[in-house]
């Protein structure tokens, strides 16, 4: 029993190595029939050009994920602990299973869109591990991350390449598919102990501080996020900007209804910890769309409302009804506002705000990414 | 009453939205008839050339001014939060406000200028908000960060524009006028109790180590501060620089000085905390400058020292004598450093380490800093 | 006695002021006789290219370092605190020695690599810092920055110029040098009393939570510490990658040793906070050679391993046995992993993954680097 929990590991590492050995190279040692003229310069200038932003999302993932979760008094080393291991693994796993799937079978060239991918599958790996916390041991998380890396990547090639849907920053594809992935997982997992809350679900006031690192984090870089898969050129300035404004609108609203809707209009800080992001996962979809600043606050606006209201109102619900257990709220951070961030897609190309892509298309990426997360995250957690 | 601060924030960001409706779009929008040459891909490139010395400042404004406050062991998690709230607020109106003004009522086309200007804004409200934390609401706070945002912007124009004076790193525009406009407000608010301190303005343990994590982004990325916005090349280079160097010394001076005024040689926390930085305040007035490497050091060393002997000697008769309290002490970091900025400034262009600007403009601007801060803080704070 | 601590650092500073006043220059104001196609706007250029990986290098400094040592829960401040002052004089100290040593006595123009050899020479002293927390005063600290400094100086010049051994990532000449020059003032100020271990060694559920905070920051921006002086192009990518699959390849083998030589497989704070790096440190050396991905992720697995059975088996034996008393374990997270990477770097060049240098040398630069921080942290402990 002592002896489980390494040598799932080490059986991991091992195969991660042969994994790579047999198919991963070098970005420079790519002979480039496709595009005979992308020289070796070419491909590292490139890698060094979206580095900075690929550092800013990789600070989101162990910074920024780690810490949001802190806030649990008596979670909080396991939260950052478990979660540098989680993406340990998920970055070797995701930057394979991408790799494979997008070069169709070919050696993997590791580049930077690899690493940013890698980066990104382990995202949504942490949303879901965000529902779980508390309930599953280290090693069934190494499962997890291994099962639902592969649903994500199958889901991402389903919406990219066969729809053809728009989806920048991964609202659907990483931030609804993780919620609900995560929430069927945590349903499975539900005891009936759990509807009272306990002890161990409190938090501190320096756990409190802990978390706010995570917060800053994510919601200084999460422009970055947005726009790191970006065409470059007109269509990252905008993914930046259109994040950047719908941030900050979101702040508003969110202390607003937080202030709203607790006692003698106090803040609550779990909605100041998690709601104030909510408008960068809801501008996501639609991020290097042209909607124009003030729709992006419009957009910001909204998921901070959906995502108060979904923490006062609808996770008590879904632990009492529904007998799902969501330890740090990643339906009201991710869930709502990933099917916000869908939503806005469908209405920003009704009002022409992009031409890459349908309505029709849009909503099948959405139904897509729910579906695939519940059915896996059942299957997983079975 | 209760209803008070979630209907203003609502209010002030529905307001946002239809500004930014009206006003605001996209840089690559623009139809450039005074650069015919600047085409949107320049543009872009541009953006993207700054986005990295903008995350920098980004980071500054909400983990650095955010943590550095938290010392106060029962102001922690307000600090940072109405940091954010503040900060939010601050980036749109004053992304509109200096977009309005320095392009004389026309439409604002975002580029990456135009959203530092936003973050400098901030940057000088949450100073402010360093003395009159715990003295007023966060009601209190959203107006007065639109307040002095415009009495802000309205200071950097005649400061820039008007008396074409140099002031690259904002010690007087920021730095003197954040601090003194602080203590306008905070003379008003005094309240006799405050005379002998209490309880609420202590420190523990761990809010000095949460403190030292905003102290040091800011340290680190202060030469960013002092350079975002020079000219590219060489005097981008050189403020850098200048800042970098300028830094090191004043922390030597500042270990120095607080052994020396403290019992028994010890190092006090909150000198650590606060003076270290002085030197990228005092700086930055210069920092474009031809001022050498040991000019920085000769400035940052100053800083260093006065930072300190404020620290020890001024606020205590502040608080007693004058009646205003400066719970951070920001008199002591943005305060005194910024009028030495402005006075090195004089000096070096006396000695001839810059011919953009002259000596009697330099004066001209810092008295015009620290007037209209004073004169826009007693009328923000009756 | 009271007097003595701010007249030393007093007395440093004025001589850094006085040295740069007479040695250093702006990069800009070079007339290049060597290199006379070399504008001013090249080295400028260059200068802001790699400024955003100085920048890293510069977090991992003062919040990796600092921030890491803060598990001690008694010395979390003094960590924080001591670590900005020491880094503050080695910059300057380090900046002024590489650059007279590597300019011959010339002037020095300070451009990006000055800096960042500052941050290399400073990183070294830190580490040592590790080795002799809580035993030496500041004013020691001070003195020992001085003459560890000038040590590293010349074994680096040393190993660089007269071996011509590759140390890209610094392994032996920053990581091993460091660790082992600590461990020989360690050894020189030991004290039975040490024997038993102490109240004050011991961590908080706090202080273990802040030392993740540097651990995360180091972890994140190791694979620009190990590229930041590497070749523009190829070279720097490969720096990048293969210390970037070196990081997560070690995670998991740390956990994983981490839980078998722990009591019911429970995992180790320390571990997690250390070993976890130890994959950095160890590909360090072949960093830019044509390891391949898998092949870093064989040095990572080994170096997580390594480092953890350290922590576990060769601390104790150290502290009991040959009376050397490591306070944060550098011996585990710096010397074998340094050593690992100059035997990796050995087996590299005999399989033939770079030709830019020979066995022999880089066995003789690991030798030099050990043996100089040996004598030199004997000499400097007595």
């Amino acid at each position: 029993m002592k002896l489980k929990f390494p040598m799932v590991a080490i059986v991991l590492e091992v195969a991660m190595i042969i994994l790579f050995g047999y198919f991963v190279e070098y970005e420079t040692e790519q002979i480039n029939l496709q595009q005979p003229n992308t020289t070796n310069s070419t491909k590292v200038d490139r890698f060094l050009e979206l580095h900075s932003l690929f550092q800013d999302v990789h600070v989101m993932i162990f910074v920024g994920f780690g810490f949001l979760m802190t806030f649990l008094k008596n979670y909080g080393f396991s939260s950052v602990g478990i979660n540098l291991l989680i993406a340990a693994l998920g970055l070797q796993w995701g930057t394979f299973m991408w790799g494979i799937v997008h070069n169709h079978g070919q050696k993997i060239h590791i580049g930077i869109k690899n690493m940013i991918n890698g980066d990104l599958s382990t995202a949504t790996v942490l949303i879901s591990f965000g529902a779980v916390l508390g309930k599953i041991s280290p090693t069934q998380m190494l499962a997890m991350t291994i099962l639902e890396i592969a649903a994500f990547v199958g889901n991402e090639y389903l919406v990219g390449e066969i729809f053809e849907a728009s989806d920048i920053g991964a609202s659907m594809t990483i931030h609804a598919f993780g919620a609900y992935f995560g929430l069927a997982v945590a349903g499975i997992l539900y005891q009936p102990s759990l509807r009272k809350g306990h002890e161990m679900e409190k938090s501190a006031y320096h756990s409190d501080l802990f978390a706010m690192i995570g917060t800053l984090f994510l919601w200084m870089f999460w422009p970055s996020f947005n726009s790191v898969i970006a065409e470059t050129g007109e269509k990252q300035y905008m993914a930046i900007v259109n994040t950047y404004f719908s941030l900050v609108a979101c702040v508003l609203t969110a202390y607003a209804f937080s202030s709203l809707v607790e006692k003698r209009g106090r803040l609550d800080m779990v909605h100041i910890q998690n709601a104030t992001l909510a408008g960068g996962v809801a501008v996501g979809t639609c991020a290097d769309m042209k909607i124009h600043p003030y729709g992006s606050m419009i957009i910001g606006s909204i998921a901070g409302i959906v995502s108060v209201l979904g923490f006062k109102f609808l996770t008590p619900f879904f632990t009492t009804k529904l007998r799902i257990h969501d330890t740090c709220g990643v339906h009201n951070l991710h869930g709502l506002p990933g099917v916000v961030g869908g939503l806005a897609s469908i209405v920003a190309i009704a009002l022409g705000a992009s031409k890459t892509s349908t309505m029709a298309m849009q909503a099948a990426a959405l139904g897509s990414s729910i579906g695939t997360a519940v059915v896996g995250g059942l299957i997983t957690g079975t």
